[in-house]
């Protein structure tokens, strides 16, 4: 079939509005209808070229919400009808991962996934006749995708997708990294590096875990309002100190935070949050995507005082099991989703999404086939 | 009054073994008789000059044991004659840090401690008539020694001194860092990197926490007949591989390890422990103690793909609270601390203790005043 798609052609480019063919699902696949996608700073890595286990042409995209059209050969879960939000972490319920009830990291489709392709090794897309490549196991940028089954979170029918889309990535990243990850605890101090979706979330789940303190971190002070709409109660410009932000922070918190996340994808932002967390107990949880080939460093003397480096992928959340749940949390008022909304377009706007995410003057922008 | 002791003038000489004179203990002092001492790679470091903090002329010497021979005012928890081992990790039981129930880093002490003073800013020890500097709040290469009476553990007087006198450092920090640190479970895997006595007593915690497989890493295998006798399982040289070792245990484990231990104090080794662990929940424990200025580094992927990296001092361990039963745990039998005792000695051989040290030919040696 034919679909409305927004490609990457080739690194460094923008996006190319085309049509391309998109072919059925195979067995334990489903073809989805996206009816809504953001934009986030992964595909806009990816698509800049920086990431090196980026392909091209691809079809990139892995912030959406649609309904299911068809599914394939053993697909039990689902029907057509159905609403769904692609996951980019997938969750088989079998495999060593999933089993070990430590991790939401699935292994399922991990090895096809990385390689732009379905679990058979081969794509549904093409353009021309030339394949495309699948990104994150989700490809929203076009409006008929193919997903595996366990990459995808069914969802209530009420929910609007042009807001629960935003639980593909960012929101759920945020407040999971804060719940499942941190598992901040009422009366915990936090800091959280960087005020983007997925700052603005992490603050919006230290508000839930009931912190104390919510110091919000960011270079660009346009972003302290929303912060402070979202909770956080201090606010730091690292620009504006006369000593390292680490230093300032343990200054403001006698002695440091219980808890920091970097939100931002900078190794010495990554430093610095490990470094104003408390010692004895103070625990930084990177949620950032660095560079290809960057390292984080610190003095181990950081960490054999008691402080704890982790990290946190899609927020610790398993999605099939978890993901309804936070739509339900959206749908009676416990997840805020809406202020993250900063503008709304159609789709074959895309470009101007992500030139607004590079300006820094969108959150999210939501799109709409 | 008057003490054998062996002293540190400078940086990178041996002891001098002189006789010094020792002031009585003041308000909420101990004078302690040090029955017998070992010897750690920590005292070792600081006589090297490497330790930055290395304070000279001072008296060295954290791992011991004595008998208390007369306290100062308001000492109201130890009475002359009782047994105690010198804390260089004090636990008041009153600061943020004792009643945070997250860490046994006692703050009550510590900035005198690390300037090599008593708690007043004054020492208690001289040579004539010229400050001699404490060290690390014990300072057990003294036959009498002044410790704060919350730098001390009162234990039982049916054990050996000079068996328990290991409980003062390297084995409860390698048992503590598997059982408080890392909280090891039955049935997992675990890594150890160098097979010093931390090492040797992480496998001894590795056992007692019944893990699975329990591989022991050194690149002098003369260590392994006695990690064999310790428990563990298997045994790497990195030395005689053609991969790193990170990568050589990924491949024996199907993943990587649940814990690793780096007991050496590698800035190298300590990131191949953290990349040994296995994705999604491994998490490798820092316990060596790295030169003045060494940094750890990896790539944050390493962590954001849920391995974690976190640090243990002491073990963990409160001194005052849960040393005493550490050394019930020897008495009936459940710690075995003989077999570290690779040498023994009159105090007078210290440096010869030194000296087997550096040549990796003792785990501990145990000198008798």
């Amino acid at each position: 079939m034919k679909s409305r798609a927004a490609i990457a052609l080739e690194a460094g480019k923008p996006l190319e509005l085309v049509e391309i063919d998109v072919d059925g699902p195979k067995a334990g696949e489903v073809l989805v209808r996206i009816v809504n996608t953001a934009v986030c700073h992964t595909d806009a890595f990816t698509l800049s070229g920086a990431d090196p286990e980026g392909l091209f042409p691809s079809v990139l995209g892995h912030e959406g919400a649609g309904i299911v059209e068809e599914v394939g050969e053993g697909v039990t879960s689902l029907v057509p009808g159905d609403h769904v939000i692609p996951l980019y972490t997938a969750e088989c319920g079998k495999c060593k991962f999933c089993l070990s009830g430590k991790t939401n990291l699935c292994s399922s489709v991990r090895a096809t996934q990385g390689r732009g392709l379905m679990p058979d090794g081969t794509s549904r897309f093409s353009l021309d006749g030339k394949m495309l490549h699948h990104y994150m196991g989700t490809s929203t940028f076009s409006e008929y995708t193919v997903v595996s089954e366990v990459s995808l979170a069914k969802v209530s029918k009420q929910a609007p997708l042009d807001k629960i889309c935003l639980l593909g990535c960012g929101v759920t990243t945020g407040i999971g990294a804060v719940m499942n990850t941190a598992k901040v605890e009422p009366g915990a101090t936090v800091a959280i590096f960087g005020l983007g979706a997925i700052g603005l979330a992490a603050i919006q789940g230290a508000v839930m875990a009931k912190a104390s303190r919510i110091i919000a971190i960011d270079l660009n002070e346009d972003k302290f309002d929303l912060a402070r709409k979202f909770g956080a109660t201090d606010f730091v410009n690292p620009s504006k100190l006369s000593v390292p932000v680490q230093e300032a922070i343990v200054e403001m918190t006698d002695g440091g935070v219980d808890y920091s996340f970097e939100c931002i994808g900078n190794v010495n932002v990554m430093r610095a949050a490990l470094e104003c967390a408390h010692k004895g107990w103070g625990e930084s949880i990177i949620i950032g995507v660095a560079g290809a080939g960057e390292e984080i460093s610190t003095r181990p003397f950081q960490l054999v005082t008691g402080r704890v480096w982790k990290g946190s992928a899609f927020g610790g959340v398993k999605g099939r099991t978890e993901l309804p749940g936070y739509v339900d949390r959206y749908m009676n008022g416990a997840i805020n989703l809406d202020d993250f909304v900063t503008h709304q377009m159609p789709f074959e706007k895309i470009n101007d999404a992500f030139d607004l995410l590079h300006e820094g003057k969108s959150i999210r922008t939501v799109l709409s086939f």
